[in-house]
């Protein structure tokens, strides 16, 4: 086993979305993912702390990349438009790759405790969201609920998304999304 | 040990919640827990899955809950209010339990393993309110919009009410929650 390891995060979490897709989530080891990238079980532990980290990369980045849009936004938007803008910049990230994210949900779906580690990381992201509302003065409770709603609103768009057949791109669809809440209400 | 065993699903939930709320859920096994209640290991299996889902009973009562109050809401209502129906519906059941309810929160938010197991339940109640709505005539994706973008006010709600010092029941705060949200928007 050479020490030179180029790219090897990215190789384990190929490797363990190929697996997962075959074999499953339960039936697949670390052992086995870090078999098919080339690498040692040592390695793995070195970029994810378990089995199901593999599939929750980038989270820093987009925690970032949210909180950065909410605070770059113009004074005078309203907070669920804020939120708005940081979740179309979110699905700005995932567009051109919807078969990749169509294949990792299909592996997420399938099993309950990928279901329950995705839940966590959107509720980090959806904290994330609302401390960027406070600190752009929007007041801690109208902040919460903007950033809770906000995801809400993503959730549903990401699934009409990633299993759809339409050619609009998840920024497009979060827009139309969050457009039809007002309807909802009266 | 007696076989006879009145109300071990009830002493088996209280005994849980003071041992994880004394040690910390990660220091408490399945054995304390029966040993508190004078019951069996093998009597706790009987009623509950795993260490966690000793504090998400109720789940199916609840379920049927809210699938029924969205039912039986006159013709008319919007997709959202008639959630808002089942939500406040659902702040009844908890309304007057608020110390208990406290407790056990503080839990769930000292342990990532309990929050997840929190998410996926408020997602299940989430899908039986989408299906509940489309079996009135809601067509799917408003269904699953309202679902969503109604747990996420719920959910504000009941921390606004469970850490506050506000006399106001649960149902109350769900509707002031939910009239928030056209402010958000412009």
């Amino acid at each position: 086993m050479s020490r030179w390891e180029p790219n090897a995060r990215g190789r384990l979490e190929q490797a363990a979305l190929e697996l997962y897709a075959e074999r499953g989530f339960d039936q697949t080891t670390v052992a086995d993912i870090a078999q098919r990238a080339g690498l040692t079980e040592r390695t793995y532990f070195r970029h994810f702390a378990d089995k199901r980290e593999v599939l929750f990369s980038g989270q820093d980045a987009l925690t970032e990349l949210l909180a950065h849009t909410i605070e770059q936004a113009p004074a005078g938007v309203a907070p669920l438009a804020v939120v708005g803008r940081a979740l179309s910049a979110f699905g700005a990230v995932l567009d051109g790759r919807r078969d990749h994210a169509r294949r990792r949900q299909d592996i997420v779906d399938a099993n309950p405790s990928l279901q329950e580690r995705e839940l966590i990381k959107l509720a980090l992201l959806t904290d994330a969201m609302a401390h960027a509302l406070v600190r752009r003065g929007v007041a801690a409770p109208a902040a919460h609920l903007a950033a809770e709603v906000g995801m809400a609103v993503f959730k549903v768009a990401f699934e009409r998304w990633v299993r759809a057949d339409t050619t609009d791109g998840l920024t497009t669809v979060v827009e139309t999304t969050l457009a039809e809440l007002p309807g909802l209400q009266d």
